[in-house]
Protein backbone atom coordinates (compact mmCIF):
# COMPACT_ATOMS: atom_id res chain seq x y z
CA UNK A 1 0.00 0.00 0.00
CA UNK A 2 1.75 3.48 -0.82
CA UNK A 3 0.71 6.47 0.28
CA UNK A 4 1.02 9.36 -1.96
CA UNK A 5 1.73 13.17 -0.52
CA UNK A 6 3.12 16.64 -0.70
CA UNK A 7 5.62 18.41 0.91
CA UNK A 8 6.04 17.53 4.79
CA UNK A 9 6.44 20.86 5.51
CA UNK A 10 3.30 22.34 3.67
CA UNK A 11 0.68 19.49 2.89
CA UNK A 12 -1.71 19.31 5.76
CA UNK A 13 -4.33 17.15 3.87
CA UNK A 14 -1.18 14.49 3.48
CA UNK A 15 0.10 15.25 7.54
CA UNK A 16 -3.32 13.94 8.67
CA UNK A 17 -3.33 10.71 6.62
CA UNK A 18 0.44 10.25 7.13
CA UNK A 19 -0.28 11.03 11.17
CA UNK A 20 -3.04 8.95 11.11
CA UNK A 21 -1.20 5.51 9.46
CA UNK A 22 2.21 5.75 11.34
CA UNK A 23 0.16 6.56 14.61
CA UNK A 24 -1.84 3.02 13.91
CA UNK A 25 1.44 1.08 12.77
CA UNK A 26 -0.39 0.66 10.02
CA UNK A 27 2.58 -0.51 7.14
CA UNK A 28 2.85 1.42 4.30
CA UNK A 29 5.33 3.05 1.42
CA UNK A 30 4.97 7.20 1.73
CA UNK A 31 5.75 8.08 -2.07
CA UNK A 32 6.34 12.48 -1.90
CA UNK A 33 5.65 14.60 -4.87
CA UNK A 34 6.95 17.72 -4.63
CA UNK A 35 4.68 20.46 -5.14
CA UNK A 36 5.47 21.57 -8.01
CA UNK A 37 2.71 21.90 -10.80
CA UNK A 38 5.24 22.85 -14.19
CA UNK A 39 5.25 20.89 -17.05
CA UNK A 40 7.00 18.02 -16.98
CA UNK A 41 7.62 18.19 -13.14
CA UNK A 42 7.12 14.53 -11.26
CA UNK A 43 4.30 15.82 -10.26
CA UNK A 44 3.11 16.80 -13.11
CA UNK A 45 3.95 13.49 -14.55
CA UNK A 46 3.06 11.67 -11.70
CA UNK A 47 -0.20 12.67 -10.29
CA UNK A 48 -2.62 11.90 -13.27
CA UNK A 49 -1.92 8.33 -13.42
CA UNK A 50 -2.48 7.99 -10.00
CA UNK A 51 -5.63 9.65 -9.01
CA UNK A 52 -8.23 11.28 -10.63
CA UNK A 53 -8.81 14.47 -8.71
CA UNK A 54 -5.07 15.21 -8.93
CA UNK A 55 -4.77 15.87 -5.36
CA UNK A 56 -2.94 14.31 -2.04
CA UNK A 57 -2.80 12.23 -0.09
CA UNK A 58 -4.22 9.30 -1.99
CA UNK A 59 -3.51 5.68 -0.92
CA UNK A 60 -2.99 3.02 -3.64
CA UNK A 61 -3.78 -0.60 -3.55
CA UNK A 62 -0.95 -3.20 -4.56
CA UNK A 63 -3.70 -4.35 -7.00
CA UNK A 64 -3.58 -0.18 -7.90
CA UNK A 65 -7.43 0.16 -6.37
CA UNK A 66 -7.14 3.97 -5.07
CA UNK A 67 -9.00 5.86 -2.07
CA UNK A 68 -8.57 9.58 -2.68
CA UNK A 69 -9.33 11.95 0.51
CA UNK A 70 -8.42 11.99 3.86
CA UNK A 71 -11.53 11.38 5.51
CA UNK A 72 -12.58 8.84 2.88
CA UNK A 73 -8.53 6.89 4.25
CA UNK A 74 -9.63 7.45 7.40
CA UNK A 75 -12.56 4.85 6.65
CA UNK A 76 -10.43 3.07 4.52
CA UNK A 77 -8.22 2.38 7.28
CA UNK A 78 -10.61 2.07 9.80
CA UNK A 79 -12.85 -0.61 7.90
CA UNK A 80 -9.96 -2.48 7.12
CA UNK A 81 -7.96 -2.34 10.67
CA UNK A 82 -10.77 -3.50 12.87
CA UNK A 83 -8.32 -4.45 15.44
CA UNK A 84 -7.30 -0.59 15.51
CA UNK A 85 -10.07 1.87 17.45
CA UNK A 86 -9.10 4.52 14.28
CA UNK A 87 -12.35 5.66 15.57
CA UNK A 88 -13.90 6.31 19.22
CA UNK A 89 -15.29 2.48 20.20
CA UNK A 90 -18.23 4.15 21.55
CA UNK A 91 -21.24 4.93 19.27
CA UNK A 92 -21.57 8.20 20.44
CA UNK A 93 -17.88 9.61 21.04
CA UNK A 94 -17.29 8.24 17.29
CA UNK A 95 -20.35 9.99 16.25
CA UNK A 96 -18.83 12.89 17.67
CA UNK A 97 -15.65 12.75 16.11
CA UNK A 98 -16.82 12.18 13.14
CA UNK A 99 -18.99 15.22 13.30
CA UNK A 100 -15.59 17.16 14.30
CA UNK A 101 -13.62 15.86 11.40
CA UNK A 102 -16.47 16.72 8.84
CA UNK A 103 -16.28 20.18 10.27
CA UNK A 104 -12.47 20.32 9.95
CA UNK A 105 -12.90 18.98 6.66
CA UNK A 106 -14.96 21.58 4.94
CA UNK A 107 -14.61 24.41 7.85
CA UNK A 108 -12.21 26.52 9.45
CA UNK A 109 -11.66 28.16 6.20
CA UNK A 110 -10.64 31.95 7.85
CA UNK A 111 -7.64 29.95 10.06
CA UNK A 112 -6.72 27.32 6.93
CA UNK A 113 -6.62 30.99 4.77
CA UNK A 114 -4.40 33.38 6.81
CA UNK A 115 -2.61 30.94 9.11
CA UNK A 116 -1.27 27.95 6.11
CA UNK A 117 0.91 25.30 7.50
CA UNK A 118 4.39 25.81 7.31
CA UNK A 119 6.00 23.35 10.16
CA UNK A 120 9.39 24.99 9.50
CA UNK A 121 8.33 28.62 9.58
CA UNK A 122 7.46 30.56 12.45
CA UNK A 123 5.70 33.72 12.21
CA UNK A 124 4.39 35.24 15.95
CA UNK A 125 4.17 39.07 15.31
CA UNK A 126 2.55 37.82 11.78
CA UNK A 127 -0.26 35.84 14.25
CA UNK A 128 -0.71 38.95 16.99
CA UNK A 129 -1.16 41.30 14.15
CA UNK A 130 -3.57 38.63 12.86
CA UNK A 131 -5.00 38.05 16.08
CA UNK A 132 -6.14 42.07 16.51
CA UNK A 133 -7.15 42.89 13.26
CA UNK A 134 -8.85 39.47 11.91
CA UNK A 135 -12.22 38.98 13.61
CA UNK A 136 -13.15 35.87 11.01
CA UNK A 137 -10.06 34.41 12.08
CA UNK A 138 -10.69 35.00 15.81
CA UNK A 139 -13.98 33.22 15.29
CA UNK A 140 -12.63 29.93 14.15
CA UNK A 141 -9.76 29.81 16.92
CA UNK A 142 -12.82 30.45 19.29
CA UNK A 143 -14.98 27.64 17.97
CA UNK A 144 -11.84 24.95 17.65
CA UNK A 145 -11.52 25.98 20.94
CA UNK A 146 -14.57 25.22 22.17
CA UNK A 147 -14.78 21.77 20.41
CA UNK A 148 -12.09 20.74 21.91
CA UNK A 149 -12.47 21.77 25.21
CA UNK A 150 -16.29 20.14 25.10
CA UNK A 151 -14.32 16.38 23.69
CA UNK A 152 -11.58 16.81 26.27
CA UNK A 153 -13.85 17.61 29.22
CA UNK A 154 -16.40 14.23 27.99
CA UNK A 155 -13.44 11.79 27.78
CA UNK A 156 -11.26 13.32 30.71
CA UNK A 157 -8.55 11.77 28.53
CA UNK A 158 -5.45 13.73 27.08
CA UNK A 159 -6.64 13.27 23.31
CA UNK A 160 -10.07 14.22 22.63
CA UNK A 161 -11.77 10.89 22.81
CA UNK A 162 -9.44 9.38 25.65
CA UNK A 163 -6.80 7.65 23.56
CA UNK A 164 -5.78 8.78 19.64
CA UNK A 165 -8.62 8.55 16.85
CA UNK A 166 -8.55 9.94 13.44
CA UNK A 167 -9.75 12.81 15.24
CA UNK A 168 -6.81 13.90 16.91
CA UNK A 169 -4.88 13.15 13.35
CA UNK A 170 -7.30 15.61 11.49
CA UNK A 171 -6.18 18.37 14.12
CA UNK A 172 -2.77 17.67 14.00
CA UNK A 173 -2.09 19.95 11.21
CA UNK A 174 -4.15 22.56 12.85
CA UNK A 175 -1.89 21.89 16.54
CA UNK A 176 0.91 23.88 14.07
CA UNK A 177 -0.64 26.50 12.76
CA UNK A 178 -1.60 27.80 16.37
CA UNK A 179 1.62 27.23 17.41
CA UNK A 180 3.61 28.74 14.42
CA UNK A 181 1.56 31.92 14.56
CA UNK A 182 1.47 31.90 18.09
CA UNK A 183 -2.46 32.28 18.34
CA UNK A 184 -3.74 32.34 22.32
CA UNK A 185 -5.93 29.20 23.33
CA UNK A 186 -7.40 28.12 26.18
CA UNK A 187 -5.47 26.36 29.16
CA UNK A 188 -7.29 23.20 28.52
CA UNK A 189 -6.87 23.52 24.52
CA UNK A 190 -3.50 24.62 25.00
CA UNK A 191 -2.72 21.41 26.84
CA UNK A 192 -3.81 19.58 24.17
CA UNK A 193 -2.30 21.58 21.25
CA UNK A 194 0.65 20.58 22.92
CA UNK A 195 -0.16 16.89 23.45
CA UNK A 196 -0.74 16.39 19.69
CA UNK A 197 2.94 17.80 19.29
CA UNK A 198 4.41 15.60 21.55
CA UNK A 199 2.82 12.98 20.31
CA UNK A 200 5.43 10.44 18.16
CA UNK A 201 3.49 9.97 14.72
CA UNK A 202 3.49 14.23 15.01
CA UNK A 203 6.65 14.83 15.63
CA UNK A 204 8.69 12.23 13.29
CA UNK A 205 6.08 14.40 10.52
CA UNK A 206 7.60 17.23 11.86
CA UNK A 207 11.02 15.81 11.97
CA UNK A 208 10.92 15.27 7.85
CA UNK A 209 9.09 18.51 7.52
CA UNK A 210 12.17 20.48 9.34
CA UNK A 211 14.20 18.45 7.07
CA UNK A 212 12.68 19.26 3.84
CA UNK A 213 14.55 22.67 3.87
CA UNK A 214 12.55 23.28 0.36
CA UNK A 215 10.49 27.02 -0.23
CA UNK A 216 7.03 26.57 -2.67
CA UNK A 217 6.11 29.90 -3.55
CA UNK A 218 2.52 29.83 -3.60
CA UNK A 219 2.53 28.54 0.05
CA UNK A 220 4.39 31.16 1.59
CA UNK A 221 2.21 34.46 1.92
CA UNK A 222 4.90 35.39 4.68
CA UNK A 223 8.42 34.53 3.35
CA UNK A 224 10.11 35.92 0.24
CA UNK A 225 12.73 33.11 0.44
CA UNK A 226 13.56 30.34 3.38
CA UNK A 227 15.62 33.06 5.04
CA UNK A 228 13.59 35.93 5.29
CA UNK B 1 -34.69 11.46 16.16
CA UNK B 2 -34.89 15.13 14.88
CA UNK B 3 -33.21 16.54 11.86
CA UNK B 4 -32.94 20.57 11.56
CA UNK B 5 -33.09 21.65 8.33
CA UNK B 6 -32.62 24.83 6.35
CA UNK B 7 -35.08 26.31 3.18
CA UNK B 8 -35.67 23.47 1.36
CA UNK B 9 -35.35 25.35 -1.92
CA UNK B 10 -31.71 26.46 -1.26
CA UNK B 11 -30.31 24.01 1.70
CA UNK B 12 -27.86 21.64 -0.53
CA UNK B 13 -26.59 20.12 2.74
CA UNK B 14 -29.53 19.30 4.40
CA UNK B 15 -31.46 17.96 1.18
CA UNK B 16 -28.47 15.50 1.63
CA UNK B 17 -29.37 14.05 4.64
CA UNK B 18 -32.71 14.41 4.01
CA UNK B 19 -32.85 12.40 1.04
CA UNK B 20 -30.70 9.37 2.77
CA UNK B 21 -32.72 8.94 5.49
CA UNK B 22 -36.16 8.89 3.50
CA UNK B 23 -34.32 7.13 0.90
CA UNK B 24 -33.57 4.31 3.46
CA UNK B 25 -37.47 5.00 5.34
CA UNK B 26 -35.72 5.93 8.76
CA UNK B 27 -38.49 7.69 11.15
CA UNK B 28 -37.28 11.24 11.82
CA UNK B 29 -39.06 14.54 12.85
CA UNK B 30 -38.16 17.35 10.51
CA UNK B 31 -37.78 20.41 11.81
CA UNK B 32 -37.24 23.38 9.58
CA UNK B 33 -36.12 26.63 10.23
CA UNK B 34 -36.05 29.34 8.03
CA UNK B 35 -32.46 31.31 6.95
CA UNK B 36 -33.68 33.91 8.13
CA UNK B 37 -30.43 35.14 10.53
CA UNK B 38 -31.75 38.53 11.63
CA UNK B 39 -31.39 39.09 15.73
CA UNK B 40 -34.68 37.42 17.36
CA UNK B 41 -35.88 35.22 13.92
CA UNK B 42 -36.61 31.80 15.15
CA UNK B 43 -33.44 30.57 13.42
CA UNK B 44 -31.44 33.16 16.07
CA UNK B 45 -33.52 32.13 18.51
CA UNK B 46 -33.30 27.97 17.85
CA UNK B 47 -29.94 27.40 16.18
CA UNK B 48 -27.30 27.55 19.09
CA UNK B 49 -29.32 25.76 21.55
CA UNK B 50 -29.37 23.18 18.99
CA UNK B 51 -26.30 22.88 17.77
CA UNK B 52 -22.09 24.51 18.48
CA UNK B 53 -21.78 24.89 14.85
CA UNK B 54 -25.07 27.09 14.16
CA UNK B 55 -25.19 25.16 10.78
CA UNK B 56 -27.58 22.42 9.37
CA UNK B 57 -28.41 19.90 8.84
CA UNK B 58 -28.10 18.91 12.49
CA UNK B 59 -29.32 15.15 13.74
CA UNK B 60 -30.71 15.12 17.05
CA UNK B 61 -31.49 12.50 19.10
CA UNK B 62 -34.55 11.96 21.64
CA UNK B 63 -31.36 12.69 24.91
CA UNK B 64 -30.39 16.02 22.99
CA UNK B 65 -27.31 14.09 21.48
CA UNK B 66 -26.30 15.90 18.55
CA UNK B 67 -24.70 14.65 14.74
CA UNK B 68 -23.77 17.75 12.59
CA UNK B 69 -22.56 17.76 9.47
CA UNK B 70 -24.06 15.66 6.54
CA UNK B 71 -21.08 13.77 6.26
CA UNK B 72 -21.04 12.36 10.39
CA UNK B 73 -24.32 12.67 9.62
CA UNK B 74 -24.36 9.32 7.02
CA UNK B 75 -21.81 7.36 8.70
CA UNK B 76 -24.03 8.35 11.91
CA UNK B 77 -27.27 6.38 9.97
CA UNK B 78 -24.88 3.80 8.88
CA UNK B 79 -23.61 2.70 12.10
CA UNK B 80 -27.09 2.82 13.96
CA UNK B 81 -28.87 0.75 11.24
CA UNK B 82 -26.52 -1.58 9.42
CA UNK B 83 -29.52 -3.67 7.78
CA UNK B 84 -29.51 -0.64 5.47
CA UNK B 85 -26.62 -0.62 2.60
CA UNK B 86 -26.15 3.48 3.43
CA UNK B 87 -23.11 2.70 2.24
CA UNK B 88 -22.07 -0.08 -0.97
CA UNK B 89 -21.46 -3.88 0.98
CA UNK B 90 -18.61 -4.04 -0.95
CA UNK B 91 -15.38 -2.83 0.38
CA UNK B 92 -13.98 -1.20 -2.56
CA UNK B 93 -17.10 -0.18 -3.64
CA UNK B 94 -18.04 1.14 -0.11
CA UNK B 95 -14.52 3.02 -0.02
CA UNK B 96 -14.86 4.68 -3.62
CA UNK B 97 -18.27 6.00 -2.46
CA UNK B 98 -16.42 7.60 0.62
CA UNK B 99 -13.98 9.23 -1.77
CA UNK B 100 -17.02 10.75 -4.00
CA UNK B 101 -18.42 11.90 -0.82
CA UNK B 102 -15.14 13.39 0.31
CA UNK B 103 -14.57 15.13 -3.11
CA UNK B 104 -18.16 16.39 -2.68
CA UNK B 105 -18.01 17.71 1.12
CA UNK B 106 -14.45 19.49 0.05
CA UNK B 107 -14.73 20.27 -3.44
CA UNK B 108 -16.61 21.44 -6.74
CA UNK B 109 -15.95 25.07 -5.00
CA UNK B 110 -16.72 26.39 -8.81
CA UNK B 111 -20.01 24.88 -9.85
CA UNK B 112 -21.42 25.55 -5.80
CA UNK B 113 -20.64 29.08 -5.82
CA UNK B 114 -21.67 30.15 -9.21
CA UNK B 115 -24.64 27.75 -8.96
CA UNK B 116 -26.20 27.77 -6.25
CA UNK B 117 -28.95 25.42 -5.54
CA UNK B 118 -32.56 26.99 -5.81
CA UNK B 119 -34.86 24.24 -6.91
CA UNK B 120 -38.00 26.46 -7.96
CA UNK B 121 -35.98 28.47 -10.18
CA UNK B 122 -34.31 27.51 -13.96
CA UNK B 123 -31.67 29.68 -15.46
CA UNK B 124 -30.88 28.07 -18.48
CA UNK B 125 -29.70 31.61 -20.33
CA UNK B 126 -27.07 32.10 -17.54
CA UNK B 127 -26.21 28.43 -17.70
CA UNK B 128 -25.23 28.98 -21.54
CA UNK B 129 -23.36 32.03 -20.25
CA UNK B 130 -21.26 30.55 -17.44
CA UNK B 131 -20.37 27.20 -19.70
CA UNK B 132 -19.04 29.71 -22.63
CA UNK B 133 -16.82 32.02 -19.86
CA UNK B 134 -16.48 29.95 -16.83
CA UNK B 135 -13.72 27.59 -17.53
CA UNK B 136 -13.73 26.46 -13.71
CA UNK B 137 -17.24 25.75 -13.91
CA UNK B 138 -16.35 23.26 -16.89
CA UNK B 139 -13.75 21.85 -15.03
CA UNK B 140 -15.46 21.02 -11.93
CA UNK B 141 -18.52 20.05 -14.77
CA UNK B 142 -15.93 17.39 -16.58
CA UNK B 143 -14.54 16.18 -12.97
CA UNK B 144 -18.34 15.62 -11.89
CA UNK B 145 -19.09 13.53 -15.62
CA UNK B 146 -15.76 11.89 -15.16
CA UNK B 147 -16.42 10.40 -11.70
CA UNK B 148 -20.12 9.22 -12.32
CA UNK B 149 -19.51 7.62 -15.58
CA UNK B 150 -16.59 5.39 -14.05
CA UNK B 151 -18.76 4.13 -11.18
CA UNK B 152 -21.77 3.67 -13.13
CA UNK B 153 -19.61 1.54 -15.74
CA UNK B 154 -18.03 -0.37 -13.07
CA UNK B 155 -21.47 -0.89 -11.16
CA UNK B 156 -23.82 -1.33 -14.63
CA UNK B 157 -26.07 0.23 -12.30
CA UNK B 158 -28.72 2.99 -12.47
CA UNK B 159 -27.05 4.55 -9.51
CA UNK B 160 -23.90 5.02 -8.53
CA UNK B 161 -23.12 1.85 -7.09
CA UNK B 162 -25.85 0.00 -8.27
CA UNK B 163 -28.66 0.43 -5.75
CA UNK B 164 -29.40 3.90 -3.89
CA UNK B 165 -26.39 4.79 -1.43
CA UNK B 166 -25.21 7.50 0.55
CA UNK B 167 -23.25 8.80 -2.60
CA UNK B 168 -25.81 9.42 -4.86
CA UNK B 169 -27.79 11.19 -2.23
CA UNK B 170 -24.55 13.50 -1.86
CA UNK B 171 -25.20 14.16 -6.07
CA UNK B 172 -28.98 14.78 -5.53
CA UNK B 173 -28.41 19.33 -5.01
CA UNK B 174 -25.51 18.60 -7.87
CA UNK B 175 -28.01 17.16 -10.47
CA UNK B 176 -30.33 19.39 -9.38
CA UNK B 177 -27.93 22.35 -9.95
CA UNK B 178 -27.10 20.59 -13.48
CA UNK B 179 -30.85 20.72 -14.40
CA UNK B 180 -31.76 24.06 -13.04
CA UNK B 181 -28.81 25.67 -15.28
CA UNK B 182 -28.86 23.56 -17.80
CA UNK B 183 -25.25 22.52 -18.18
CA UNK B 184 -24.31 19.76 -20.62
CA UNK B 185 -22.74 16.01 -19.88
CA UNK B 186 -22.32 13.51 -21.22
CA UNK B 187 -25.25 10.85 -22.05
CA UNK B 188 -24.01 8.28 -19.29
CA UNK B 189 -24.33 11.17 -16.77
CA UNK B 190 -26.93 12.63 -18.06
CA UNK B 191 -28.96 9.62 -17.16
CA UNK B 192 -27.51 9.36 -13.72
CA UNK B 193 -28.87 12.72 -13.20
CA UNK B 194 -32.82 12.18 -14.55
CA UNK B 195 -32.35 9.00 -12.51
CA UNK B 196 -31.78 10.91 -8.88
CA UNK B 197 -34.16 13.44 -9.89
CA UNK B 198 -36.62 10.32 -10.40
CA UNK B 199 -36.26 9.18 -7.15
CA UNK B 200 -39.22 9.34 -4.92
CA UNK B 201 -36.83 10.63 -2.16
CA UNK B 202 -35.52 13.45 -4.46
CA UNK B 203 -38.65 14.01 -6.31
CA UNK B 204 -40.81 14.36 -2.38
CA UNK B 205 -38.07 16.65 -1.29
CA UNK B 206 -38.34 18.55 -4.51
CA UNK B 207 -42.00 18.97 -4.38
CA UNK B 208 -41.58 20.47 -0.49
CA UNK B 209 -39.28 22.91 -1.89
CA UNK B 210 -41.66 23.97 -4.60
CA UNK B 211 -44.58 24.57 -2.35
CA UNK B 212 -42.43 26.67 0.16
CA UNK B 213 -42.46 30.01 -2.13
CA UNK B 214 -39.61 31.80 -0.17
CA UNK B 215 -37.23 34.22 -1.38
CA UNK B 216 -34.14 34.68 0.81
CA UNK B 217 -31.57 37.68 -1.00
CA UNK B 218 -28.31 35.98 -0.32
CA UNK B 219 -28.95 32.50 -1.58
CA UNK B 220 -30.24 34.47 -5.02
CA UNK B 221 -27.44 35.77 -7.18
CA UNK B 222 -29.73 35.80 -10.40
CA UNK B 223 -33.24 36.93 -8.97
CA UNK B 224 -34.51 40.53 -7.86
CA UNK B 225 -38.15 38.23 -6.42
CA UNK B 226 -39.48 34.87 -6.97
CA UNK B 227 -40.89 36.86 -10.18
CA UNK B 228 -37.98 38.29 -11.84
Amino acid sequence: MKLYIGNKNYSSWSMRAGVLMAAFDIPFEEVKLRFDFSPGSEWTRVIAAVTPTKRVPVLVEDDGFTVWDTLAIAEYVADRHPEHAVWPRDAKARARARSLCAEMHAGFMRLRSVCPMNIEAFFPDIGQKLWVEDEALRADVARLDAAWSDALAASGGVFLFGSFSAADAFFAPVAVRLSRFGLPLSERAAAYRDALLAHPAVEDWVADAMREQDYIAEDEPYRQSRDA
